[in-house]
């Protein structure tokens, strides 16, 4: 697959409260930003982990969910039109001849960059693999932890395995494309939303799918090409016959590739100056909980302060020559102007 | 006058929203603050210079005037129940021998505390003062820039000179009070409410006070004793008399009595490390735009970010074998229950 390489001023790995406010900061000094995201909605751990519990320490509301902060920090980004590409993960980064990064994503997806700024959190969140011995052979093949694309999966004979809300809406949403479905679970009992199961159970009534208890235990097959799955059950282990296995259970938090960029790393986080939130490669900056500094708490709001200092010293390095002079949105016409007030 | 001291955790020095965010730090780590302010109300230049005005860069608040602002912050720190003492500027700062601070305000206020945060923004707002020759022998005899008890001016003859609202409120509350008031004013048009002005012009109409247009160029007196002024009016000069001169002429930003703490300065303004926000005295830090480090922003973002991590020093300071734990308002129902959510 060729893909055009795609040209901006700042990339912005992570698309988390800290990443969002990035965009405003670096849009009042005329930046333009993409930003990559590994989940498929922005907020990051504030949207995907706690979207609906409350946070208190964010300055000036009381009491806001993750949802709402992020919702918020979308429209605060929104007059300096950033480009989100969510279900991305960056795979790569390099340098180019002209001293800029080149970064590539799992997906295909080409970036050219003079600045870099990792907003990644706790990193990349990533599929929990059920512990299967040599599972490995056949993922990418047989095995895959997420859908990126529906019409992968037309004619096949799946097996789900999960009881959540993904497992349970791939299920139904995997079942019309393919020739064969079934979803198993360890328990009959579901943490996925009570509709979708009710959908799926009707699926099943209707014996366009069927549900398995038990937990699988092996896997069989040759060449990375699954032929079916050993499953212990109540009553003593059973086989299921099927070409294609997704198991959904649950993303954990790992550090994920950018261990493998080159940067210097303090116990999987990444040390940075507190004048510029610099790495030690020139124009990649790190904000948010992904860094490590002095007096460092993992703060949403300290993330924001960083974002703010790193975006003057990002505007430094792609213009070294030019004055940057200092100005307030509440006074400066010229600020208002960028973010559609005046 | 004699004064109890007041005994606390922590003295802010500024009401301005870093310092009320600091309340709100402090609080988490169970530090009561007392918090003095010179204004007669909370919020400093947010709320003195533009409490109307949007301001656009505070995160997740896309466009908040500093009054809400101002009004948030207060909400946020009232969980954590802070006294205020406004109209009080903190003239000295001294070492007790415990290695506390003794804090005492023009007003007679006198505190203790083992940390104390200065939160002063661009320094104290004072009284512009009128360029009168040898105004100063009459300062605090015959001349005044505040009204802080109304009952010392009962009785006196007294002249106002200024055309906005500090001005015009004062002559409308004091009238009642004096002998006999004037108001004096360069023009015939005023910077003060309307229905404040239409008051004062139904006194003048009702002879109960009077009104000159001009500008004072000369006081008149001995030992401090005010008896008249030389007004330079469209018609050439005259005389007023008077016993007592208020002029209203706004405020100013002065760093103030800081100077004089013994801290080190640059360029008036408070250096501090990145990793606790600490003077070069212990037990005193600075946040918001009072501080100085290299990369530093004049942003009200910023002093957030410093008052978190002051907040984590200032607890260390005052317990210094106690081991802290971090937690979020998010998941610690210890947090929540201090701010009485759980």
């Amino acid at each position: 697959m060729t893909q055009e390489t795609i040209k901006t001023d700042v990339v912005i790995i992570g698309a988390g409260p800290v990443g969002l406010f990035a965009v405003f900061e670096l849009g009042l000094l005329d930046l333009k930003a993409h930003l990559i995201d590994i989940l498929d909605k922005p907020g990051g751990q504030c949207a995907e982990l706690y979207p609906e519990k409350p946070i208190y320490d964010i300055p000036g509301l009381p009491q806001v969910s993750g949802q709402e902060l992020t919702d918020r920090l979308m429209e605060q980004a929104a007059p300096f039109d950033p480009t989100y590409h969510y279900n991305e993960m960056v795979e790569s980064m390099e340098k180019t001849g002209e001293g800029h990064w080149r970064l590539k994503t799992d997906g295909g997806l080409v970036f050219e960059a003079p600045v870099v700024v990792i907003a990644a959190g706790g990193g990349s969140f990533q599929p929990k693999k059920p512990p299967i011995p040599g599972i490995e052979e056949y993922e990418g093949t047989s095995v895959f932890y997420a859908v990126k694309k529906m019409e992968n999966f037309r004619g096949k004979n799946i097996l789900i395995s999960g009881g959540g809300d993904s497992a349970l809406d791939w299920t139904i949403n995997l079942q019309p494309l393919a020739n064969s479905m079934q979803l198993i679970h360890r328990r009959d009992g579901f943490r996925a939303a009570p509709d979708s199961v009710n959908k799926m159970r009707a699926l099943v009534d209707e014996q366009k799918m069927k549900f398995h208890l038990g937990q699988i235990t092996e896997l069989h097959g040759a060449n990375g090409q699954l032929e079916g799955v050993t499953v212990k059950g109540k009553d003593g282990d059973f086989n299921v016959e099927c070409d294609t296995l997704l198991p959904f259970f649950g993303l954990t938090m790992k550090l994920g590739p950018i261990a493998n960029w080159g940067l210097n790393l303090h116990e999987n986080l990444i040390p940075v100056d507190t004048e510029k939130f610099a790495t030690n490669e020139p124009g990649i900056y790190a904000i948010g909980d992904i860094n490590w500094y002095p007096g460092k708490l993992k703060l949403i709001l300290s993330g924001f302060h960083e974002a703010a200092l790193m975006a003057q010293a990002a505007f430094k390095h792609i213009n070294p020559e030019a004055k940057i002079t200092f100005q307030y949105t509440t006074s400066s016409t010229s600020l208002q102007k960028k973010l559609g007030v005046a």
